[in-house]
């Protein structure tokens, strides 16, 4: 059994890693902390996690032996608290956003945050264990991907070699529930009645995650940015608490034929244990993946062949979140790598 | 033409009770106090308004010769301004709690709130024209009622003399859309995280709008709390925008005939301009009222005709707030009732 | 590993059932049915159970042999099915209705159906553990509970001796989510346009739990409808997909005392696994059971003592039917009986 | 006053005219029709339209002596039911599909379905009246534009001669609620089960609104689809009831200037009663036009300034369909362009 400690377990990503920690079965948690219920049983705050025997503590209380901690607070925190932890010899797997970009500069201006710590940020894997597989196990620190990000990717990266082809720069427009935009912060935004009966777009052309796309597109396929431009990506908010929905646009120099497209979207779901590719003419929709760690993707092609529509649906929280957390956390522990999750 | 001010006019009463108003055959809206959009015009912070051609002022800013005034505000300052207002020679409608109880002590009991407004509150006529029609048109301060209070009191009121047989106290299970419960404020509970896919009951036995129902019914009908017992009530909050929906239940000492029933609630739904009865067999629903000044009822019968389920449905902000103010309005300024709301 | 088949698999509880049964550590999956999908793979028609690895049969298709049976299909299928299936010497756990109530008349009064499996009626015991547990590890057919009757029993049940002191009927005001209501038969009323941003009573004083609750409550406490009169219960349709709360009204003939109150439902949740009882000054709300067995309780009084609210909340689809279910295959097969539901 | 008859009134679109009509202050309702309601009062079967004094006839009963109708039935009844009310000389505003597309082929191709009314086509103009002002009012028959169509277009004829330098074709992820998608139908897709907490693409490539924009746009800018490709087109649902936002990106040859976007959006804003342009920095969202007639625009530049993201919202039952309509019927008889629209 892996020990394990979850700070910041009261936000909504934590009460997910809660729930899918409690019932791995090679997963043993022995700390939950939260700065606002510390003092609080799990099911005092939480009548829905009754059965979890654990009391809140404060973030910096001892962490009881464990070996592994998810961190799930806000960005200024981790950069404060990841270091310390690493330290300690925990190996930490760190939800927030800034073990993610290598580049600095290009951080500091997306996060308009100051990087504090260098060292650690040099050994951050990026945890997308469908690219980023072979570097995970070895890893003390892994920089958990962006929600936005892992949808974008997921439809992305099975084009591999096709990306040289785009003669236009993808264009992703996603579509997230309240719980990927922050859904217990006290934000005027997320109130019930702005966002019910309600549909807008948000940070067009400025959100954070839009270099993380670009990093990995450009670690993983032949896609030149400076060649094809700049990825285009627009996050919206859905009146709906978790999912998202990313329509990707993908402009091809000629026609790609669909058994070509099927063939490298279909060996990329064969080999991975979270993807999944929908047959020809069904289109993926989020309550596919409700709950799961899932990616499901569906192609839909014009009637020239030469302009593509890629869906892919992700459950926020587990597969944009505590999920492919907990995925790291088993190719760090040598477990199933689906364990817990399936 | 009257000239109207609305004295916290982006509030959600007061955003709709420019919607009227600036629809409404015999009203010059003249003035829209804001605290927080103070400065900036109508349709630049609300779009939709953009053919309202005002600026939001100050509250304390001079009201432009306003004849009338709406108050939209929180209950502690309705007491600091209404006053004021009376003494300049405008006529009040307040949509506040404040001027509603004639009695003190239990109005502080309910509000946590010391009334200093005395002599204005002795002046007060509640504004629900369904009973107080007769000394609205005189009155200089009309206390608006409470959203919950006009859906239980117009499935109640048309009973008249039967209140007399009721062997038990009316239930009264209501539940309310968020608009009802303050949806713009920062309040955690208003989050759509914690709304939607969500119901609950709040404040159980000790909602500040019970003594208002009991005030009036004590009014209107031959009810007697002491014999029969308090009214019970218990809000819920609905996953909705708009609307209340009130479940009511009657137990009476021997069965009454359909023909009754119908024949007291059809006489109240013919002299009313407002109330609908819906015939026999038919159910309320809160879409047959959204957007509009009416209240649908519908009544049941158990087999043995004793107990009686009354249903009512009003948009909780408008019969259960500006729509009902602009009523008030219409009668105080010898207008047709139905004025700007048909 | 119990060997069970799913017979109309492919409904909202028929798919909760796979959910359940798919992860259950005792359960091995071996058949399941559906008129609709017949011939179809699992995860073809619904990705997200992707990792199920079985097709749809046809309702009459061969069991593989297993030996237990969940029925969920309409009711007039079940009649159909039952005595065969019971003949083959299959334990059937049947989620229709008809096999709930004992008296026939009333059955076929509530259902507008012709009885026409008498002799398995007679065999048939009422699955609610908390009241039938000693009975059910017996029964060759269990008959899972209506969820409106669930979420109202376990309200009441806990008062035992304390409802001969009930001065009128308890009055049962609930609201259901749409699977509660059959969300994917092809019902106007279950239309978005229909149920969003809506709310109505239905059945009043004519749903078919309500006899269901009667017959329970008159086996398992001293409640006597002819001297006290017959249980008030109202159904509602929230704009919800999943959940009943439930909010239930008791009238006593003197003060009930906090403590008198607590320890009756604290011992009632002490003694059952899947009854949480809130603290005082807390309130259940259906986010608390949302994907859960449980079944939350809290209790609030009036000023009094004499009126207490008793609000519950289940997940329709889970306690008020699959989980159940499970719970009930548990007792029967000698499992312990939270498996595959913790 | 203009006497109007609605042929397929109880329908979303054929509601939201006699919503519209019953206000107006130029429109005299004379006549409305539905086939299922036929013989019923339109209050009794709406009870929020209950002010309406009118019955539901068949759709072939006379028109009580209107001057104009509006069409609200399916694209086959129109087809077959407009020749016939021209003949009868009625002026006509037709709200479904088959008069919009001038190309037959096209038309029959996308609609699956023949058409059987060539003269009448022939003299229709499509009734945008952003585009086709100086035509409207001589028009016999008037072909509303679909909702989709209005979305994209108000979003992309601003642009005029810009619409030369675009690289790509412009692409068009459109949302719209469950209302736009045919809310009353019958059909398992506009389920709440299917729709709440959901969110999916359909018809991707193949929606028949697709050659409706370019038919347009063709008409009014220099957008030659040979050389810079065919419009992209994506309907999504969204689980709310009324409104279409449309992301639109616009990819140019170089840089545009933030003048240059918002003289151009400006103007066009500045001479539309019904279009408005946010200012740089705001975001359009949908419920800036919930219930309006109007289209509300805001612009987003990368740092490029070579690409572009308009945003345009709308209310597909209003601008969308009935208000856009009565905006023509405005035009038609020579009333304000905005009589009983603002």
């Amino acid at each position: 059994m892996t020990q394990v400690a979850i700070i910041g377990a009261a936000g909504l990503s934590g009460l997910e890693l809660i729930r899918i920690c409690s019932r791995h079965p090679g997963v043993e948690l022995v700390a939950v902390s939260s700065a606002r219920y510390a003092g609080q049983a799990v099911g005092e705050a939480f009548p829905e996690l009754s059965r979890v025997d654990l009391t809140f503590t404060p973030h910096d209380a001892a962490l009881n032996g464990a070996q592994a901690a998810f961190l799930a607070v806000p960005n200024q925190a981790s950069l404060e608290i990841v270091p310390g932890l690493l330290e300690q010899g925990l190996r930490v797997i760190d939800l927030s956003g800034v073990f993610r970009l290598r580049d600095v500069p290009r951080f500091e201006k997306f996060y308009h945050l100051q990087h504090t710590a260098a060292a650690a940020l040099r050994e951050a894997v990026f945890g997308l264990p469908e690219v980023y597989r072979e570097r995970i196990p070895a890893a003390r620190l892994v920089a958990n991907p962006g929600c936005y990000a892992t949808g974008a990717l997921l439809g992305l990266l099975p084009l591999g070699e096709l990306t040289a082809r785009l003669t236009a720069p993808p264009v992703i427009d996603a579509k997230s529930g309240v719980s990927g935009a922050g859904g217990r912060v006290e934000d005027e935004s997320t109130l019930f009645m702005a966002v019910s009966e309600n549909f807008k777009a948000y940070k067009v052309f400025t959100h954070q995650h839009t270099p993380e796309i670009e990093q990995v597109l450009a670690d993983a396929t032949p896609y030149d940015p400076a060649r094809q431009g700049p990825v285009v990506f627009t996050p919206h908010l859905l009146p709906i608490a978790r999912g998202i929905f990313s329509t990707i646009y993908l402009r091809f120099d000629r026609p790609v034929s669909r058994s070509a497209m099927w063939t490298a979207y279909g060996d990329f779901a064969a080999r991975e244990p979270f993807v999944i590719l929908l047959p020809d003419g069904h289109s993926a929709e989020l309550s596919m993946v409700r709950g799961t760690n899932d990616c499901v993707i569906s192609l839909h092609a014009d009637e020239t062949g030469a302009n593509w529509v890629v869906a892919t649906v992700i459950d926020n929280l587990v597969k944009g979140a505590a999920g492919n957390a907990v995925q790291n956390l088993n190719l760090m522990f040598g477990m199933e790598e689906t364990a817990g999750l399936a």
